[in-house]
Parts: structure tokens; C-alpha cells; sequence
């Protein structure tokens, strides 16, 4: 048994399943009680007696929140593509970039040539900055293939690395993320590609991913394309995820709520139409307050969806090219800052609704009796404070399923 | 003798004196020879063969840049406002905060009770984290004294924090920060206090501070107190800087050209006559990316200033209420992103600029022979990868003043 003392404030959501309004239950001077991968009890005050025998962690009288969760990343990837960062700040337009061989076709030529030994060692130690931020749970699309072996070699990076280091991974298919350009006149073939026996099927079949994402918009994939998709993923048995209007308005919320998808993420361009449709679904919105910070393009409008009673997810969307951005603690910041969240909201957002956007909301992202033992040690005193301290890493410790897998406190 | 090798990218601003256009040298698998303080020689390849019996840190390959120089923060403060940055997220103005007991008085009734001790207690591990994302200069303001043992005290406690850690620390007297409260209905009695031989004369002639700052703003400093005071601080030796042009204009621009300010800072509602005027009069453009970002209101429009032909240097203006943002890594991509400063002037900004903007650009902010030895080396491969990771910290090792100060790359 471990037992966590001396926490100055215990922050949580208060239920998994009332995810509107977005009440966070504090505590002050806690103790919570862990048995294996559980937490078995937690409450006012110093442990029970029993806990004498215990295996103890001191809070330092500091904040303890649940594990972070990131529902959204790309974070298995190769090259770098800094270049385009100054070229758009220079004033040059997506579209301009990716004429001159930038954009997401860059990235994937550098994955293709990457062996799956270097995709698995270029990750892992982002992974291990993302746990140091007090990331418990992340889950990572593929994407950056765009054929059958490299989707394959992505999504098995992503297995090897469940068994490399201590964060918990989810994997979801996004061949959809683009056309590649040996398709680019054979549109049809590819997602031929995407929804066949040899890639899904396989995928599924190897539980390679639990989920299937497709980037619904102009440029890349349309509604009847995207709903194609997500209908083969069911079959399949992967529950959908969409990009969903990012860029521009073409109904991508309301295939998400059609196609009954766990999540709808971006947002953008949503309109009060979207809003109403995902809202009736049941489908968590998934927003990513760093890709439009890193872009410099305008953010969702996240009081309009909170304000209309959807529950508000947070994820990085780290990615080489719109989302740079591994911290999701900054990313909480940005939406307090910039989208006018509160610190509870984007507790929330990544906690227990960022769970729900992955199938996880039973097990992690909750601070409960019989939830996973996945905790963060603040070095601060309330939760509200680590929103307020932006670029700062406010992490004492962390643990992941019972165990001390971050320690700083003795430095 | 230290020497720093394999360094994969070394990159400095090219001349302190020519600070437009901004301009960055660059030069691959570097070395650099440091004796003393100082350093000796840089360039390409291994160092010279009298290295073999000097003392040498790897760069692995890394970026080598000059240590940053913060020349704008309020970094002696005591007390926290998260509580107000709920309250404005919740849609209260600042001056509705404010009357709520908020804003700056908050943070002045803080410090007031904090001891000296204290004071110095509370900063230090601020600094600690300044220097571990690469700073090794850092001006500190008053400003949250407002009375004459106060306004000391905070002085007091910079010099003695200079003793305490690697950083070098520049004292600047701001003691019109706000009119306090006890002086309401008095202002030109605050304004004379301020100015007075006991408390301005002691300043000086103790060495607490090289500067005298001013906010002069509709709500706090008019131009003609503005200059009473800046006036004052000149026949004291103490050169003028300002907090100008940040909510409302009311001709503070003018005014730091017409004293021959060191520096305007902050310039958000600058207008073309303001950016003329500094320009005309050689001052320093201090941009504070991390306080507009901070409050959720528009930057100050970089790229007019810039295109102007100002130099312009960047800080953190890191304080409790506007600006919660320690680190100027995230500054830079904050210029980098939200006001289309590309790396290179971000990078330009927090160097050579800044130095200039508390007068050390002749001895701090480059890389050349006979500079102080002040590097910081990075885990990423150029310059321009460091703004392009937001969030993220990528620093490896820090040299101040030729001494290993910050070292991870061991660990």
C-alpha cells in the first residue's frame, strides 16, 4: 500500500458521468490511500492507522490532481519542420508552405524513411518530457504513413512503447489524415486503402488501434468520404474520432454526430448547428488551444460550446507542424488565457472529459474509490495556481497505476 | 580554461551596435574558449591544441547561444493572484477586480508585510527556475513597496539575492508604480516622496538601482508627474525608463524620447509619432509578449515597430497580476506566434537588445571575443527550434560568467 500525506489541497472532478456544470470537488489537507493499481480511499486529514505499515509520499502540503490525460496528439512522428514555422511567420500561407514541399507530406516522407526503431527511439523521450508535465494517458494517432506498411509501423511503435516507459497509450488509425500523393488522381483507390481488409481489418484485427479518425475538410477528406470511412470502422469495431471543422464549415460535426462518434475535435469553424447536433449525441468536443496558439489563427469558441452544455475536452494535438506543443499544462493555460476557461474547465478538460473522449472515463481521469491510481503532486497550493503559472513545470511527483514514476521532490 | 565543443550550432546576434536589421551569424560544429569570465575565441571545428589540458563541456551536438537577458520583470514579489485571474476570466474588467481589492494594491499589502527575508526567501527559487530555462541577467523593479522602508526593502532584497546565485541582477527603482493607498488624496505629496533625497537620494547613493522607471498611464502616472520624476532620477545618475503606452496614449512614447529613456516598455497603443520619436532618440523598444498574452488582449504590433528600424527587445514583465510568466523561452514563441517576430528576432530580442536596454550590450547578449562568458547550450540542433518548441524546456547546460551553472546533461 502507498499512501499519499500531507496535500495542502485534493483537486477533481466530482463525477465522471456529470460532465456539465464543471465542478471540480477540492479537499484540503488530504491523504489518499493506494492499493496496487487503485486508489482504495482518500479523505480529510491524515491516512487511517492502518496505513502505518504503508509505503509513504509526502505532498509537501502541495496540490494533488488526477493524472493528466491527452486525447489528442500525433506525437509519434520524424523529421522537424521549423523552416515552415518561419515561413508562415513570415507571412507565407499553408498553401504556400506545402507548395514548397512542406505541410504534412513533409512529415511523411521523413516516417516512411524512418525505421520503426527510430520512430519508437525519437518518442520516447517526449513521452518522458509529457509524463515530467504529469501526462498519464495520451493517446496517438497514425497518420504520417499513407500506405499500408508505414500506417502498420506507426501504429506498432505506438505498441512498443505501451511496454518502454510508464505512460498509458491509446492508438487510433488516422490513414485519413491525407491523400498521399501517389493517390492524388486515384482519390477513391486510397480510401479503398484506408477501409480494406489488409489495413483496417488488420489494425483491428491486432489491436493495433481502439479508435479510427478522419481529418473531414476540404483539403483532405469529405463528409462522404469521412462517413465511408467511419461506417468501415464500425464494422471494424473502431469507434470514430473526427477532425471536425478546423478550417472550414462543411458538416463535419454533424457526420460526428450521425456516425455516433466518441469525439468531435477542433472546432474551429463550428457552428450553433454543429453544437446542437454533438450535443444531442452524446459526443464529447475535443478542443486544442495549442495548434491555433502555435498557428496564430483565431481559437474555438469554447464559452459558446461550454455555455451550449457540451462537455469540453483539452489535447495538445502535439504534431510537427501546426502544434509543437507537448505541454498540455500550457495548453490549459492558452485556454484560460485565451478562450476564457476557467481553471476548473481546463482541469476537467483534461482530466475526466479527456478520458471520456478516449473510452476511459470509468477507470482514469478521477480522483474515487476503485479508480486507477493515477496521480499528479503539485509543487503549488491550489489547482487553480497551475493554470495561472504558465511555461512553468509545476510537477513535484507523479504516479502512474500505484507506482512513483516521477520524483522531484528530493531534489 | 573551459572549453565548449561539439556544439552543432552556435548563434549569436552578429553586432550589439547594429541591432536592425536583425541579424543572426550562425556557424556550425563550433567551439568555444572560455578564460576566466571572459570569452577568449569561437569558431569552427575542435578548439585550438592548447585546449587539451582545459576543462571541457559537451554541447552533444546541441545550440550554443548567449545566456538571455530579462530586462523587464517585477520578479521580488510576494503573495498570489489566481483568485484574480479567475475573476477576469469570468469576465470582471480589471477595475472592477481592483475595487474588489484586487491589482496591485494586492501585491503591495503583501510585500509590505513580507520581511526582508521573506522577500528574499520567496524570489529565489524564481530565479533558480529563470536560470534554468537559460537566463543569467535579469532586471528586478520595485514598485510593490510605495513607502520609503518598503520601496528599500525591495531593493534591499535584489542586492542581497545577487549574492545568493548565479544570476546578475539589475536593480530598477519604480517606486511610481501607483499612488498608495494612504496618499489618494495627496498625489503630488507621493510624487514628492518619491523623488526625495531620503528615498530616490538613497537609491542612488546606496547603488540599489542603475534605473528609475515610471508607469505613466491615465490610471497611474500623468506625463508631467512622469517627468518630474525621470528628471529627478537623472540629476541622481539614475537613467530613465518607461512603462509606456500600455492601455491608453497619452504621449508616454514622446516623453521616454524627450528624457532620453533608455527604454519604452510595453507600447501596446503606440502610435507612428511615438515609434518616430523613440527612434529619433535612440531608445529601446522592450516588447512583453507574456503580459498582453497573460490579460487575453492584443500584443503590441511588433512588426510596425520593427519595420520602423527600432530595436526591440523582449521581456518577461514577469509579476503576480499581469504577467504570471517566468520563463522568456515562452516569451520568444509568444513573439514568435501571436506578433510574427521570426526566431531570429525573438532570439535578437532577448540578447543583445535586452542588453542594451539596461546597459550592458557591450559586455553581455553575444557571443564574441573579450564578452562576458555567458552561453546557454541546447538539446535542439539550431536556434530557431528552441521558439518552435513552446512550453517545452530546451535547455541543456548554462555558463554565467564562465562557470557551469546549470548542468542536465548528465542526467
Amino acid at each position: 500500500m502507498l499512501v499519499v500525506r500531507n496535500i495542502g489541497q485534493l483537486a477533481t472532478p466530482r463525477n465522471g458521468a456529470q460532465v456539465v456544470p464543471y465542478g471540480i470537488e477540492t479537499i484540503p489537507h488530504a491523504h489518499v490511500l493506494i492499493e496496487g493499481d487503485r486508489i482504495i480511499s482518500f479523505g480529510v486529514g491524515d491516512a487511517p492507522e492502518r496505513t502505518a505499515e504503508c509505503e509513504t509520499l509526502d505532498a509537501g502540503g502541495g496540490c494533488v490532481v488526477p493524472g493528466l490525460v491527452d486525447c489528442h496528439t500525433h506525437t509519434v512522428f520524424a523529421g522537424s519542420r521549423e523552416n515552415e514555422f518561419v515561413k508562415r511567420i513570415q507571412g507565407k500561407s499553408y498553401a504556400q508552405v506545402a507548395e514548397e514541399g512542406g505541410g504534412i507530406r513533409n512529415t511523411v516522407n521523413a516516417v516512411r524513411q524512418a525505421s520503426l526503431d527510430e520512430l519508437v527511439g525519437l518518442t520516447l523521450p517526449r513521452l518522458k518530457r509529457m509524463l515530467a508535465n504529469g501526462v498519464t494517458t495520451v493517446e496517438i494517432k497514425s497518420g504520417y504513413g499513407l500506405s499500408l506498411d508505414d500506417e502498420i509501423k506507426m501504429l506498432e511503435a505506438v505498441r512498443r512503447l505501451k511496454e518502454l516507459q510508464p505512460i498509458e497509450l491509446v492508438g487510433t488509425y488516422l490513414a485519413a489524415h491525407a491523400v498521399p500523393e501517389e493517390y492524388t488522381h486515384k482519390r477513391s483507390a486510397y480510401v479503398d486503402l484506408v477501409c480494406s481488409e489488409e489495413l483496417m481489418g488488420r489494425v483491428a484485427r491486432e489491436g493495433l488501434a481502439e479508435f479510427c479518425d478522419v481529418f473531414t475538410e476540404r483539403t483532405a477528406f469529405g463528409v462522404e468520404e469521412s462517413r465511408r470511412v467511419l461506417l468501415a470502422a464500425k464494422e471494424h469495431g473502431l469507434r470514430a474520432k473526427l477532425h471536425a471543422d478546423q478550417i472550414t464549415q462543411i458538416g463535419a460535426s454533424r457526420l460526428a454526430a450521425e456516425v455516433r462518434a466518441i469525439s468531435a475535435d477542433h472546432l474551429e469553424t463550428i457552428d450553433a448547428g454543429g453544437i446542437t447536433a454533438l450535443k444531442e449525441a452524446g459526443v464529447i468536443a475535443v478542443l486544442l488551444p495549442g495548434c491555433s496558439w502555435f498557428l496564430g489563427v483565431a481559437q474555438a469558441s469554447a464559452r459558446e460550446i461550454i455555455d451550449a452544455g457540451l462537455p469540453v475536452a483539452i489535447g495538445t494535438d502535439y504534431n510537427p507542424g501546426s502544434s509543437m506543443v507537448e505541454s498540455l499544462p500550457l495548453c490549459m493555460s492558452i485556454a484560460c488565457t485565451q478562450m476564457r476557461m476557467t481553471p476548473a474547465e481546463a482541469l476537467v478538460g483534461v482530466t475526466t472529459n479527456a478520458a471520456m473522449a478516449i473510452g476511459r472515463g470509468s477507470r482514469v481521469g478521477r480522483i474515487a474509490e476503485g479508480m486507477q491510481a493515477d496521480l499528479v503532486i503539485l509543487d503549488v497550493e491550489n489547482y487553480a495556481q497551475w493554470s495561472y503559472h504558465p511555461g512553468r513545470n509545476c510537477v513535484r511527483a507523479v504516479i502512474k497505476k500505484g507506482r512513483v514514476v516521477v520524483n522531484n521532490s528530493t531534489t
